[in-house]
């Protein structure tokens, strides 16, 4: 009743879509990097954004912290998601595997909560590059979020 | 005789400075941060950059994306010190700590090469935020590299 | 047209689940933990073990590191299973997240392969401990494995 | 006054030695393995264990998941080392890296603190065999504990 519910996760706080609209609003490296929310779930974040030749690595395809900027931020989301109403979440650790060159015109990085406690969020997430209408997956990422009280 | 070593290691290469050199230049996400190079040594590299209100998270801090994409840049190059010329690296995985808030004015990544095999190289770096002189542990990171032939 | 396909993964060996058993059968290890493969198929495999007072950490439950140890061996052992003949599999590295204390009578572990390259594939696993019908996630691992032909 | 320091870290609780060695002495899968404590210091824990064939992988080397085991005890003691008494440690997640085959008679694992947080605390540890009297590096950890008053 009034709840949002989704793969088994409850949003605590019915505003939870406005609190992540509005922190990711205030990342300024989101829109360094032209990138976009584009699903906002209990426990799930999507996010796409461009290819940047100002965001590159050695051989012109996307760098890899890139990604990682991206996913992290997904996963934090996710996390954020699911908490009660004047939290905030941190990045306490991640782990992220590079498995194809990041080449494409756009990337989608999508994040999950995978167990939800009461302090630490463990959370997954992949990148993938989109070329014509393909995906190819390019990264993965484990990662562990921490929820605070807002100071 | 004629080799350079370091901590243990020999650079095969010994232009391997330059080779370091002009991968970085190339990286414009390098260009983009305002990022360069201040220390190369064999199997070990610093790189320094400010902080930059354009690559925040919803804090005003330092996103944590970009402390990692600087610390696996300089995790790649550690690695890319010990090759034999006609190489390059790529990042395969890393993880990465986050220990403190990344505020200061500016910022040093530390890697150093762990254990360089024939294929792979396992690399660990830091990232110290600088306030007045003093120095704040912000990442730390443990990378594995893989050393190819440039196509 | 004999090929062994699931989940988009196809057996480039149609011997793998023997190449799998009788690897699985040299690990002195799973024979100490009792832990047995209950699911071979291409990409992915299953292992169930059971709770044992001598493998535990301070408060008794089982500890981190043998759920570590049984889901890094099904997640080499799905990604021995997409291997030609010929070739093994070893552990590059790993990181896992522990999200409930080990406590059960059973615990079973599955492993994926997420992206299988020449050379590295990536897997995920997690580990479930059993209680009365019901299933607690406890650990979630993803992993780098490498291959490498038989010496 | 009275406070123990090693490497900028100061025990707050005088008695960490007998609550680091009540605790590892409950631990059943360290006497499994036939590990003991070597060196324990604030923010530093050295185990050493023998080689064993029953905890060994498919080629006769000590299996991955036992070296993890025994240097993530050793990073949870070093974490529980500068804790306040009355506090218990659990890890929340570790990376860990295997560079070399684990062949040895001995093995040595020594973690220390990397940041030591009011509830989070880093920890970086390093597995050696020994072989005559020389060490090989075989596994690297970064790891990630959690401290909890005692229930």
């Amino acid at each position: 009743m009034g709840e949002i519910t989704m793969g088994g996760f409850v949003a605590r706080d019915k505003e939870f879509e406005s609190r992540v609209r509005a922190s990711f609003a205030r990342q300024s490296l989101m829109t360094t990097i032209g990138a976009r929310l584009t699903k906002i779930l209990p426990g799930e974040i999507e996010i796409e954004f461009p290819f940047r030749s100002s965001l590159c690595q050695q051989n012109g395809y996307l760098h890899a912290g890139i990604a990682t900027a991206v996913v992290d931020t997904a996963c934090g989301y996710a996390a954020l998601s699911l908490t009660a109403a004047g939290m905030e979440v941190l990045t306490v650790e991640y782990k992220a595997n590079f498995v194809s060159p990041a080449a494409g015109d756009l990337f989608i990085a999508r994040a999950k909560v995978k167990k939800a406690g009461r302090t630490l969020t463990v959370c997954s997430g992949d990148v993938a590059a989109v070329h014509g209408g393909d995906e190819t997956l390019i990264a993965t990422m484990l990662a562990t979020m921490m929820a605070l009280p807002v100071e």
